[in-house]
């Protein structure tokens, strides 16, 4: 294991340069941090191109084979001039950004949760969270939303990047590649001039957009869509947050 | 209107003691900020205590009769000193706390949403929300949750405490008296021993529990409800994020 105790080593500039969108694209790596995550990527056979450490021991709880992989052990300083947090686990991986994530697949056959500018890291992450317990099969990043490798996104992703596949993409080309395969797809709007999502029936393969927190999904994406949903109010608040919105039409969704 | 230009001036004090819950328990006020909250409270009639801006203007733009209401010109300054944000709008009201909230109302007729130990403001915020949005008749912070009056519970409620009721209890108290009308109660859980949600019917009068973020609702309001609930997950995720979580059975429950 190298010894690391400078925030100057070349290896440190490295990762924190991949703090930035720029780093990460340049690298075509990305950093992950805190037990929980590090520990999915190791559960789930990710490649890690090196693991940093605040304490030898670690290694071991973490069960890394440090025969196959770089490892590093850092300072607390380090750690903290890496990190995305204020108060940092002390446990880092660097990982591969997936070369997937720009291709449409070309057997669409599942369900797809499209982010039309979603852009509250902590938003995506609940969304990515929940499209992964309803077993969506992958997330589109679309114009203007975070990237899918920020890391704020990353850790409140918890790790779901490791179950379903993440993609970055224009959302009128996947609907049209979803629309040529007679898949359904499905826009989100707030007026009543919407059909409500209870009288969608349930189904294995869908595409649904869910657009921008203050001004909703963009009006060419909600043209392009078979139809768009809305959730009926009985109440006064004027609208739900976009995550739990997510939840309630996914989860009447999936089959 | 009274202009106010000292952090030491004794009605700048007492406004900024109501961060505290102390402050606010003492007082028997509490504060609200920004043109959205504070204009919610003015169109629901809320009584108000006083208005503080930074700029005259502002009161017009509110619409605040000031002949009725105490209103206040501060500083800059002062807004910083006295709001919860980094960056606040410069428009505050001073409101009462409701008296109603430590009382179980004797018809309970309604869906009441329970909250053991929720903690994070946000979530509890988006829970109070959402509820509003669904139409739920009104909300117990139970043991260990945040407090209401939090200014964080408050900025994240966006002004849904003047749409539906907010009360302060004993979660298990609140059981029995809904239990005693003959009002289904549900709690929530993780595991499948539970029922699943789909297998319940829509109702108009129900009390649901949600717990912990980590740690789920506590054994005994477990053991106390009529039917513990868990929402099947066919993906990898763990769980949920609360609020998603209470979305889809609320939405769900509702009739």
């Amino acid at each position: 294991m190298e010894k690391i105790t400078s925030n100057q080593n070349s290896k440190v500039k490295a990762w924190r340069k991949m703090q930035s969108k720029k780093g990460r694209l340049k690298a075509g790596e990305y950093i992950i941090e805190g037990w929980h995550i590090v520990g999915e990527a190791i559960s789930h056979h990710q490649k890690l191109l090196g693991v940093m450490v605040v304490d030898e021991a670690f290694l071991t709880k973490l069960a890394v084979d440090s025969t196959r992989v770089p490892t590093y052990l850092i300072t607390p300083e380090i750690a903290k001039h890496i990190s995305a947090t204020e108060t940092p686990q002390g446990v880092f991986a660097i990982l591969r950004t997936a070369d997937y994530h720009n291709t449409i697949p070309k057997n669409l056959a599942g369900s797809w949760l499209l982010l039309d500018n979603i852009q509250d890291p902590g938003n995506i992450g609940t969304m990515v969270r929940t499209a992964d317990a309803a077993g969506v099969s992958g997330i589109v990043f679309g114009n203007g939303s975070a990237d899918i490798y920020n890391p704020k996104v990353v850790r409140a992703m918890q790790g779901s990047q490791f179950h379903l596949k993440l993609f970055s993409g224009n959302i009128l080309d996947w609907l049209s590649k979803l629309k040529a395969q007679s898949i359904p797809t499905y826009g989100t709007e707030l007026n009543d001039q919407a059909v409500s999502y209870q009288e969608v029936k349930p189904t294995s393969s869908f595409g649904l957009v869910m657009g921008n927190e203050g001004n909703g999904v963009a009006p060419e994406i909600l043209a392009a869509v078979d139809q768009n949903l809305y959730i009926p109010m009985k109440g006064e608040a004027e609208s739900l947050n976009v995550a739990v919105a997510s939840g309630i039409l996914i989860f009447h969704l999936v089959q």
